[in-house]
């Protein structure tokens, strides 16, 4: 059955990765018009007969190859004059994955899919840039109450690279000292007995985190203090 | 100017009060087809020159009477056949309010406007139960991060009226003393020295809430552990 494009709704993903450095956004460089050539949140519009849930997964996959994403919702933007051509409501959702777990290619809809740390995103298209800032704000509500960042670390990581992250993420800087005392209260982390390989510095510890521990502090809720 | 509804795209209220022994949502008996008649959330659909997050107010006044209502956004409800006429997506918004605060009175567009324990709502149109069930999760989940029950309560209250409020939040009873013992941990209630007036029992003392401390630990992040 041929479907139809609704012409005013559309939904746009916000995809945070970390590359053990720095948090990245994916982005594509658009091809169609408006705004042919602008940098851009992967997103599109819903089709007639789609659920809105199922338009994100098909957006990305067509626009950067990703399959497999876990996305949440960031919320509604619907200013008379987001949109150029005509009065479009746009829905966003946001992800959190690790970079090194997927390959991103620039599909038919784009000509680039390219991923940009958040600290030099460039002006993006309507109101995209509004968007990543509501997408960043939840983020770092959520980093406080769920240890969320380690769905952006490799499996084995070391204190240091988390620490890195929840800079990223809450852009700020924490004392080292500090920051090992208290994730070590959490008693988040398991030692894994293992440490870096080929590194010219000398080699970390590396950890990996306790589901257990993690499961049953989120029934109680709890605080990420750092 | 003349404004046109845009006919695939709504908005719905889901507006928490508290008479101080029951949680409520304000529902709207139709008074338009589809299922004249039935009861539902107070909503309605957007116009073309109006910036999303103007329609529920509007909404809700015309509908209710309610004005200078805080809503926050739920989500958004997109599947296809949600809707019995033809594709919309509805866009929920909530808000807690103290009932005593507000006169309501049904609008031009509905035949009914009323409170309805959360425990007693009758099957609503289309998917507004479900919608209801999403909005109290977040519900749930913020009692947890902040002590918005105050929003729901009178300036004065009694340390009963708060358990209420509570056990009626997040469905469940709490151990008196228990309560009061994690309470009094938490610094946020001062004694205001008065005690109830004109009850029939013996009368409760009255308190009411510390805003600079929960300034404080809102800053801080932390978890309203009951």
């Amino acid at each position: 059955m041929e479907d139809t494009l609704i012409d005013n709704l559309s939904i746009d993903c916000v995809i945070f990765g970390f590359d053990n450095e720095e948090l990245k956004i994916l982005c594509i460089k658009r091809n169609t018009e408006p705004d042919f050539g602008m940098m851009a949140l992967p997103g599109g519009f819903v089709y007639l007969q789609e659920d809105l849930d199922k338009a994100p997964a098909r957006r990305l996959k067509d626009l950067t190859g990703l399959t497999n994403v876990y996305m949440k919702e960031v919320g509604t933007f619907g200013n008379v004059n987001r949109y150029p051509l005509r009065r479009v409501i746009t829905i966003a959702y946001y992800a959190l994955i690790k970079i090194s777990d997927y390959v991103i290619h620039a599909g038919e809809d784009a000509q680039e899919a390219t991923w940009i740390p958040v600290k030099q995103v460039p002006q993006m298209v309507f109101d995209h840039n509004k968007i990543l800032e509501a997408a960043l704000t939840k983020l770092r509500e959520r980093v406080r109450m769920e240890p969320i960042g380690f769905n952006l670390l490799p499996e084995k990581f070391t204190i240091t690279e988390l620490q890195t992250l929840y800079e990223q993420i809450l852009d700020t800087k924490f004392d080292k000292r500090n920051f090992r005392k208290k994730l070590a209260k959490m008693n988040l982390l398991i030692d894994t007995n293992e440490k870096q390989q080929n590194v010219s510095h000398r080699a970390a510890k590396l950890y990996r985190f306790d589901k257990k521990v993690y499961e049953s502090l989120i029934k109680k809720g709890f605080v990420f203090d750092l």
